[in-house]
């Protein structure tokens, strides 16, 4: 079944009534709160628009009160049940055709995986860190409180059964608060489940008075042992070492794990935070002791050369580079609604941004012996990761030499991702960054490196992440017509509004935000919007990002590898009933988006960077 | 007045009646000749292919055989008065809406100007110049024929009205020959000229059959005091000492001159015979005497540099590089069409090949004290042309540091263009070829180099050459707002069959040819051709040529800076009455080109690298 938007289909069943969030943020209209600024205002505008989805969405979806409240009544448990499953015996690889019940179910119903997560997000976690604990501390004052377990708070995860939060071992009934909240309905992705993985997304909640407006809320204590649950983990399951993840996360593919974020949630930050990365892995994530960690490289002259964490974090000079990475796959699901692709079914998040950091590839390869005489021969830089299929292959990819030891390349060993250790998820201890090149070729914990005349023989580089033509079926495809997918296009998205929203006619304007990015490091210098499928367009605004996360001046040509946010607000056409959104970027190559998907559309759904269009309703 | 072919709409009036040519082309079906290749015999097809074309636009131009026989009359007179008039007192830099018969009108009555074009055209031209002297000396002994002027050669320029040449001094009837010709109808392109520049472009020529054939056509001599009456320059005119240009060029602006081949002739060669070359000049051909010429270079530690030619030519490393160069207005005709553009009225073929030696400018900037000192502040490398305005104002541009001093970006100042002296339309004695980077920062006629932290701030480098969003119009244009175009982006077109062409249904396929590129050293990985207005999609092949012209390796990643040639054979889809054919290429990075070209529509008409669309009749 394929939904007009995941994210507010989700609310809408978090939600229940959306009638009555609606009310209660009408009502929030006239409520000032001194922390409220012109940001929260729009975010409350947005959460409004949202909602208003939400009830049309239930509309469709639920065509009498009957049903819907038999819906109402059901679809929890039945989503529940699906998600326990597919949490304990996985659901493999190919999520083509996964059904969002089952990816969204167990996020939300089994949140404690993701209390944890984070753990090398944003440094706004450090901020309210102090706090937490003392908030944490106060807790234990409290135990004539009654102790819920989480399968307790689980069902409280909607506006109709009251929204339940914990933090800190507390648990909190926000239900009247929902309403309240400066930052909008996003809180309800925090509905049946643990507070902090949101917090640290948002230094805002560090604050004092923050704390104390939660202490109002609280209805109990959460039982010890469900703190711990999480860690009795199944022997038998490879991807029982798995770290936990964000619960935000929309998830494509448990075992392996493939998750994006919220469109909405993507663009608020322009450093993503690690723990809302976007997570692409190909096998369960490899559990790496940093002390016996060794990076073999081959290919140079001196023979094999085997090196420590600490020896490659000690001998090279720590570079930092802040990039975007993308998967091939991103908007995958639009290029499969035209005509049927395999492949993970990929929305318009499967792209990050974040700084690294670690030692050049270049500066590595020059200090063991890379010279002309290797050069003369080479061609290739390969990479080899620690994580194995079962028949202990291990992912591996390639980069052309050139790249790899251009001055102006970029290319990292990095073993720091937004200032902290790599997270499990993105390559612990050491992954490549490949700036301005396809996700692919970032290999994530990194176990050799073979400079070579020839790319990487894996399955991956040879047979899969490449582009093929549209005429081109799978009888009739040859692996080798097509190169390697390296420097991804020009690419652009809208993430609010959401597909399928609506917006008041009263506005007589909507506001569109996106990223956009393209490869090589060609810097994005323009983002065209239209309201009208692309008969006339509008210059949308780049963001200001929040001070100290965005380098103040461009960078130099053929090196801008991090995204841009944008933004514009479009007087609607007079009369219009319902507006075609449509985003295309420009970079500095003048290289632009394709109109439409079916003449770039190839069998394995790769490289979708035709305009993307959401469509709205005015009411 | 748009034609739909312009290359057919001149065949068309100067075959007069095609019918004729065609039914002589049905009849060379049976005729051998032992020089006949495969190609020729394409060409054959071809040729008809065209001539069938011009019978139908023929008939759709002149409704009645009445009103045919008025046009046969009087029009060759009345182009010929306006291209005298076009041609004394110049067209000006803008051509918008300029008339096709002016344009073409002076290339063709006026053809001394092409006769001795392509001096430094082809190797092949080289191989029958020993040849062509015998037959010239031949011609001494035939003094009894008669003796005609230009004007009177001119006159025969169809096969209605006979079609003369002349070569060597010799004239020739070759009427009967014109449907005997290998080469098909691109004969009739020296239709009242000279065959000399012709044969420059086509070594085959160069055999002695070849001039044994054409003796027998012979008919006269050509009056001795019209092969030198170009020379008597009007002194008044600063045009007047600008070179003389081949015939075949399509002439969008006289003065500065402004030209294009056909888009037949374009694909025919690899490597663009220098003759054939577009060109795009701005202001008249500076006049530069090679022994005092002069290049400065500002902006280093040690002060202004001034260097010889010699100098440049002995002091550095001589190096080569197989470029194509692309006009930012190349296709501009067809964005002009879909609305309005100000501009020269390109067609499909500002763009050519070929190979450029010189200096590199990398060398010559470290050798005269570039360091990183400089590179601390400097950003930019400015050029100065020796080519002035009217003020005294010299053309000028400039390219980013990073990209003048890169080891891979191969920026040249090239003293040579297909092995021999740079033409001096194409900047003799010293110009900048910047690969991968658009025309119009490959300064001709370098005077000066200046590295700066600033871009050039001419005209063209601030006001001009950029590419500005499809609703801004010439009273919101804000010139700040957008870069200076400096790589293009991925680019493709067919050169055949042209637009308006008829292909006969027994025939059941078409084969369509054409040119791909991609700015910025991306190489073309594909090209993909529909016959169905891009519902269905063939992988073009891509073009052989022939030996030794093109490097048998592939380009490292990032300097691939030759266009590709292509062709495609394709059946046609059942009962269809019109074909659309289209293309549109893929690069290295993946980009692709737009689908339509009002969404890239730009007030300059720039950058148009829309999907090619050429619409042809099954007949």
């Amino acid at each position: 079944m394929t939904l007009p938007c995941r994210l507010c289909f989700h609310r809408c069943l978090s939600t229940g009534s959306s009638l009555t969030a609606i009310l209660r943020l009408t009502h929030l209209k006239r409520w000032s709160f001194e922390a409220f600024s012109v940001k929260a205002v729009a975010q409350i505008d947005s959460a409004m628009q949202h909602l208003r989805h939400c009830q049309v969405l239930t509309r469709v979806l639920l065509p009498s009160s009957h049903s819907a409240q038999q819906l109402k009544n059901n679809i929890p448990l039945a989503s529940a049940c699906s998600g326990l499953l597919s949490l304990r015996w996985g659901s493999g690889s190919s999520h083509q055709g996964h059904n969002y019940y089952s990816s969204r179910g167990p996020r939300f119903r089994y949140v404690l995986t993701g209390l944890v997560a984070g753990t090398g997000a944003v440094l706004a976690y450090g901020l309210h860190h102090n706090k937490a604990e003392q908030a944490a501390a106060s807790v234990t004052h409290t135990s004539s409180l009654p102790v819920y377990s989480q399968e307790e708070v689980t069902k409280h995860s909607s506006l109709d059964q009251g929204v339940w939060v914990t933090y800190k071992g507390s648990v909190y009934d926000i239900t009247d608060f929902v309403a309240k909240h400066p930052g909008g309905d996003k809180i309800l992705l925090a509905a049946g489940g643990a507070l902090e993985p949101f917090w640290a997304l948002y230094a805002i909640h560090g604050q004092d008075h923050v704390l104390e407006i939660l202490s109002e809320y609280k209805v109990g204590v959460l039982r010890p042992e469900d703190c711990k649950k999480q860690e009795i983990a199944n022997s038998t399951d490879p991807y029982s070492t798995d770290p936990p993840r964000h619960p935000a996360l929309i998830v494509n593919s448990l075992k392996p794990f493939n998750g994006e974020p919220p469109p909405a949630l993507l663009t608020d930050n322009y450093i993503t935070p690690s723990a809302l990365f976007f997570k692409r892995n190909h096998f369960p994530v490899p559990q790496v002791d940093p002390s016996k960690y060794r990076l073999q490289i081959e290919g140079l002259l001196g023979g094999t050369i085997s090196l420590t964490l600490e020896e490659l974090k000690s001998r090279f000079p720590k570079h930092t580079v802040t990039a975007t990475l993308q998967c091939a796959g991103n908007r995958r699901s639009d290029m499969h609604k035209a005509k049927q692709v395999k492949g993970l079914n990929w929305g318009v998040a499967a792209i990050s941004n974040a700084t690294w950091s670690g030692a050049r590839l270049r500066d590595v390869l020059y200090h063991y012996g890379f010279d002309t005489e290797v050069t003369a021969k080479a061609r290739h830089v390969q990479f080899e990761g620690l994580d194995l299929d079962v028949t202990g292959t291990s992912y591996g990819a390639s980069i052309p030499l050139n790249k790899a030891v251009s001055e102006e390349g970029d290319v990292l060993l990095a073993y720091e991702m937004n200032g902290e250790d790599l997270p499990k998820d993105h390559g612990y201890p050491v992954r490549v960054i490949v700036p301005g090149t396809v996700g692919a070729r970032n290999v994530k914990w990194l176990g050799k490196i073979i400079v070579s005349e020839e790319e990487s023989q894996s399955h991956w580089q040879q047979n899969d992440y490449k582009g093929f033509p549209p005429g081109t079926d799978w009888d009739t495809v040859d692996y080798k017509s097509a190169p390697a997918i390296q420097e991804l296009p020009v690419q652009s998205a809208i993430t609010q509004p959401a597909d399928g929203s609506i917006v008041d006619s009263n506005m007589e304007e909507v506001t569109v935000k996106g990223y956009a990015w393209s490869g090589g490091g060609r810097e994005v210098v323009r983002v065209d919007v239209s309201v009208d499928g692309g008969k006339t367009w509008h210059v949308a605004e780049f963001q200001n990002s929040e001070e100290g996360q965005k380098p103040e001046l461009s960078p130099p040509p053929g090196q801008a590898w991090a995204w841009k946010l944008w933004e514009i607000t479009i007087p609607f056409p007079e009369g219009a009933q319902e507006l075609e959104l449509v985003c295309k970027a420009v970079d500095s190559s003048y290289n632009s988006q394709p109109d439409t998907v079916l003449p770039i559309w190839n069998l394995r759904g790769v490289l979708n960077n035709s305009w993307h269009r959401v469509k709205v309703k005015v009411n």
